[in-house]
């Protein structure tokens, strides 16, 4: 038995302690919010984020930092990417040398570029950072629904830990050394859901989905390269399967602000309408800014980013896509003659 | 203007007759059923597989395969896998030395494991054998719906030629030299349908089911490269992406056939239901069988196999398949430490 503490209390942070307690673990979840521990320790379920999903009771909540991180065998985070690098300066003071963090949220920032993981090993740079990722609804992990994701870590000591401690019968966990293309691919697929909905919204069909989901990974797959991913982990669970999810879900608040995009509104009216932070907004800035840095002809993503910052229609966006120069699918393969 | 002569009046024939005619090029559709000639030729649409879509007044039915065939520029071969053999063998007379034929049908011959293509080469050894494959259903190519497809063949000439042949503002076409791997990638993808839909009919949510996907394309892409296709064509347009495709249609009959099956009906009963050939347990089988020949592991095809014809229970399949041991995602990536 471990002892484990989340920081954040959404959707995912509750699945995953969930998971985590039904493996034996004793499990404290801590939130910036004295109000939804209060709700969380007294109705033992989380009416808005994972309805219908009884919580054990002898899982703690607390919005006390330090007690949530103290003494722990390993620390989920799982706190939305805006403040991933706040929460972790607020953690370093109680962290010691060697503790294993896994961040399980996503996103890259858009003045530095870095990724949550690179975030959190600059604010608490004693800790042994790990991610955890994959196509995962929270919604079906935490109905038990069989789900496969990935835990990369610096060290195979420490991936196969953390392997051990998530894996279960409806659960399988995978290891990996590549965290970086992990993160890319999980935080650049958005951008890719973004045009899926769009796609969607104006009408088209599952060939065109299909088409820009396959023809999207392989752009985010040449620039996370670049930037120093596996092209292994951009064709894998963390990269086209994570984006399966995502494009497939009437849930995927990126595929879904993508749809009313395509259906005629703005971006402002979109993001309004879904009420949410879309967090493929923010990547396809990132992406656009990556993609000059690395030189990597990015198509899908510069045309999402000009339906998004400067109003260009949708539909002549995807004509601009099919009518570009024909050519070969993959440069690197060649004919004899 | 180029000269076509399409064999098969299917929907995917019919279609891709619409989409030349369209491009301005002449076209006789043959096909072996006389009634199916005399009602295309009179109606003129195809009521029973591409409803609602016009046929244009000067394209041309016959079952006179010696005129479908004779003086023409391409030939466009789309008849059902198991009768591509037959029909080349007997087209084989009337093709001069060189002509270009283009297969747009994908199966695996489960005696000797040869491709669509390779039959045809077989037969017909004269001719300049080239495929087109990727996320195409035809009933929204027949509608001009968005699509991306690609183009294999043996000399760059011969794709750039059939590429400036199909492509056009909704139509695009890549060009690839690995024929080889968009076939094998075409027909396996079939087994993961098959998968995809046992998944869906056993209750469980999109986690799963992309799991499945990712897992399974890797799994294909594994066998595909050992036997001689190219990776990229995995992870591409006739991989990857026809498998998205056919996953996500409520009208494929690989994904109808496993969801009846995941439901508790024996293979037998969901063919029965399915009313049509289910190509992907044909493909299971050719799947086991290169497998074994090329002695690489494939867990998900086996336990579609023992499913399929081993009567075992789909749910045991799946949990079986979470929990094999525990492992790296990708083999080839490791770590330092």
């Amino acid at each position: 038995m471990a002892n484990v503490g989340i920081m954040g209390a959404g959707s995912w942070g509750t699945a995953l302690a969930l998971l985590l307690h039904k493996n034996g673990h004793q499990v404290t979840v801590w939130s910036i919010s004295e109000e939804e521990v209060e709700m969380l320790s007294t109705k033992r379920e989380h009416e808005s984020k994972l309805p219908g999903v009884r919580i054990p009771d002898d899982m703690e909540f607390t919005s006390d930092l330090a007690k949530a991180v103290k003494d722990k065998d390993f620390i989920v985070m799982a706190v939305p990417s805006p403040f991933t690098r706040s929460t972790a300066k607020s953690m370093s003071p109680y962290i010691p040398e060697g503790q294993i963090i896994v961040d399980v949220a996503k996103g890259i920032e858009e003045d530095t570029l870095m990724t949550l993981s690179q975030q959190i090993e600059q604010e608490i740079p004693q800790a042994d950072v790990a991610v955890l990722s994959g196509p995962s609804h929270a919604e079906e992990v935490g109905r038990g629904i069989p789900t496969s994701v990935v835990i990369g870590a610096k060290t195979k000591k420490t991936a196969e830990y953390l392997q051990s401690m998530f894996m279960n019968e409806v659960f399988r966990v995978y290891t990996s050394p590549d965290i970086l293309g992990m993160e890319l691919g999980g935080s650049l697929k958005n951008v890719i859901a973004l045009a899926a909905g769009i796609a969607d919204g104006l009408g088209y069909g599952d060939n065109t989905k299909a088409a820009l989901i396959t023809r999207g990974i392989a752009e985010i797959a040449r620039l996370g390269v670049e930037a120093g991913g596996a092209l292994e982990s951009f064709t894998g669970l963390t990269g086209i399967g994570d984006l399966i999810v995502t494009c497939a879900s009437v849930h995927s608040r990126n595929r879904k602000a993508g749809y009313l995009i395509g259906q005629g509104m703005s971006m402002q009216e979109a993001m309004d309408e879904v009420k949410m932070v879309v967090e493929g907004v923010y990547s396809t800035k990132a992406a656009v800014k990556m993609g000059k840095k690395y030189g990597v002809s990015t198509p899908i993503i510069e045309e999402v980013n000009k339906v998004l910052f400067e109003g260009k229609n949708p539909g002549e966006a995807v004509r601009d896509l099919m009518l570009r120069d024909s050519k070969p699918e993959i440069s690197t393969l060649s004919w004899k003659e």
